[in-house]
């Protein structure tokens, strides 16, 4: 086991009608005017708008809005809600949304304290070091962002989607009730859950074998969430399957499941991915349906032992040699994938073979990645071709 | 799943050679003198005593010492603890130990901001609301008091075994190297790891059945453990056992295992070993193998359910009704604790059939307690019988 620091200062608040334990703490801290940052109507039908808006309303705690985030976030919504906050009134930050949400005001959270231009905490030119206080709600898990103190923008410009991270942007705190979900398109449910999945995975896989009870821990949770995606599509306002997805969601990126095995993971396939994001615009999660069984085929001759281990304990896979239950096991991933309607080939996402050297030029631009293998450019294109 | 919230502000520093990470920390804080709080030879054996104080000389942090710490600590030695910091020159508390030195040590932090006698906290006379920084060194993993709120002491005088808990006594910094556990007397592994798996099925046999996630959590860990255990017998000295073994210690008591479910546990065997240490000086952890398997033949028939999920999870029990189950899983873990050569009778901890009624007169004294089932006094009385 390797050595670590774990400190989250994030205060998580867990449950049913939660949103209104916010307005103590934003009194006790002193907070007078928030920049509220949300998408679209989907915040409007969870019930979380009208929610945060009586509790800040009910405080006394005034409030200016940033709306129309998408997925894949854009840097131009950031600078759009980092020149409000310059513009006076905002001591602190209230994403109410899912990941790219909470990465958007994140990204307004430290920009807002920064002469300079935000990107630059991305492009790596300038390094973040504070951030107005963040008091989150969220409406949709899969990125962990809630908890973690990660923010992912894309620059359209440069063609770029690159993470940035600090202890600065941990939210202060965050609340996290399952019930917003219940109108959760079925599609983000799914794609959610891949992500969640994946989250897990770049971890689990990493080659360190000297982390027993992490593993068991990871396995644990990647069984659970096998469990309930399938339920959930079936019955998508059961509180109780809501809550471990969330739960689930909250804990695959905090950071928990890294301790004591290489703290940068194995997030090839979601470097992968981010580029068909970029190009393409589909949905980070189905990104990851296509490329982690590619990732995985790719790779698992060289490195069959993590493979195989993931194939005795999510799917009962015990019969053969290593490189049998390796293969085995990506083939049943596969399939779960497909079973919960997520996408496994690069065509289903609109890319055509055509695309695919673009693709991989664009992927190429962030490396060096890889913990279970290093990629080169050449092991790029050829992940691609699989996924295609 | 039940609501909650979650903040545990505690920095944990866990791996090989880490103490001297504590410098900066207790520089950046202001620190100039602190108590050291610990046992006895033990600590210079493992090396933590020597580490701690060259890390403290090359600071600059100048520091004063209360040893001699026993296991079931005494009220006595916080007093003496408390009259050592008000005496002057110290600003914050450094246990390097196992839980009865953190307990002493979080007593002594919070007792020492007080006006009153430190055993008011306990009995709830007063309530505690502040305490001085701790910066702990653990050197043995069984309460997860590095990283909990919570401290048991114990009053001889009244033959009282309290616990007390509030967010002030939180930990600041907790370092935890495993390396320092290599030297520790196999029955403290022994004791100290049923410990552990107390904690954990005193929590996920709580009744709850709305926890998918976290009993999956629960169970991979105390299947880690049952393998971990056997394994550390063998080999006291390997480093990544030790690591997982603290590892697990840290999260099974730290509140982690407890989200979403009954926030209070069914510590009822908790209780009852308590009473036996008090009267018997039996160790805390060789209680708890004699009392937990006595409470659930008590219990199983009127709950079957909770035993036989544990008979499933994580003995591979799968054929025959759930009290069949229940019988069979129940029989296995006191298997398994007599495999480990942890005490199961009442006897092997030197108590005679007539100390029975004395035993249940004090352990009815901390009564209401039980979640799966509410204790009364005749059935305190039943499971010793049963225990003896």
């Amino acid at each position: 086991m390797q050595n670590f620091t774990w400190h989250n200062p994030t205060e998580l608040i867990f449950g049913k009608d939660t949103v209104k334990e916010l307005a103590p703490r934003l009194k006790a801290d002193g907070i007078k005017g928030v920049l509220l940052v949300f998408g679209g109507k989907g915040t409007f039908k969870s019930g979380a708008y009208a929610q945060a808006t009586e509790m800040l309303n009910s405080a006394g705690i005034s409030f200016s809005e940033v709306n129309d985030v998408k997925s894949n976030p854009l840097v131009g919504k950031v600078r759009e809600g980092i020149q409000r906050v310059k513009a006076g009134g905002i001591d602190a930050i209230m994403p109410v949304g899912g990941g790219s949400v909470f990465d958007t005001a994140k990204a307004i959270a430290a920009g807002s304290l920064y002469s300079g231009d935000v990107w630059d905490f991305y492009s790596g030119k300038a390094k973040m070091t504070k951030a107005l206080p963040i008091y989150g709600i969220l409406t949709a898990s899969a990125s962990s962002s809630e908890v973690n103190n990660i923010s992912v923008i894309t620059n359209p410009e440069t063609e770029d989607k690159i993470s940035m991270s600090g202890p600065a942007i941990y939210p202060r705190v965050s609340v996290i009730d399952p019930s917003f979900q219940f109108t959760l398109p079925e599609k983000q449910t799914i794609y959610g859950g891949v992500d969640i999945i994946a989250h897990i995975l770049e971890r689990v896989l990493d080659g360190n074998e000297e982390c027993e009870l992490v593993d068991s821990q990871s396995y644990a949770l990647i069984r659970t969430m096998m469990n309930v995606i399938p339920e959930l599509i079936e019955n998508p306002k059961d509180y109780d399957l809501r809550a471990d997805y969330a739960l689930a969601g909250a804990m695959a990126h905090s950071g928990f499941l890294s301790i004591g095995r290489n703290p940068r993971g194995d997030f090839s396939s979601h470097k992968l991915g981010h580029s068909i994001s970029l190009l393409f615009g589909a949905a980070h999660g189905a990104t990851l349906s296509v490329i982690f069984p590619a990732w995985s085929r790719y790779l698992y001759e060289d490195n069959p032992v993590p493979f195989a281990r993931l194939g005795e304990e999510v799917f009962d896979i015990f019969d053969g040699s290593d490189e049998e239950k390796a293969l085995e096991a990506i083939e049943a991933l596969e399939d779960f994938f497909r079973d919960i309607k997520a996408p496994t080939t690069l065509r289903e996402l609109g890319v055509k073979e055509n695309d695919i050297e673009r693709l991989a030029d664009n992927a190429c631009k962030l490396l060096p990645y890889g913990v279970l293998k290093e990629l080169e450019p050449e092991d790029v294109l050829e992940i691609y071709k699989l996924a295609y």
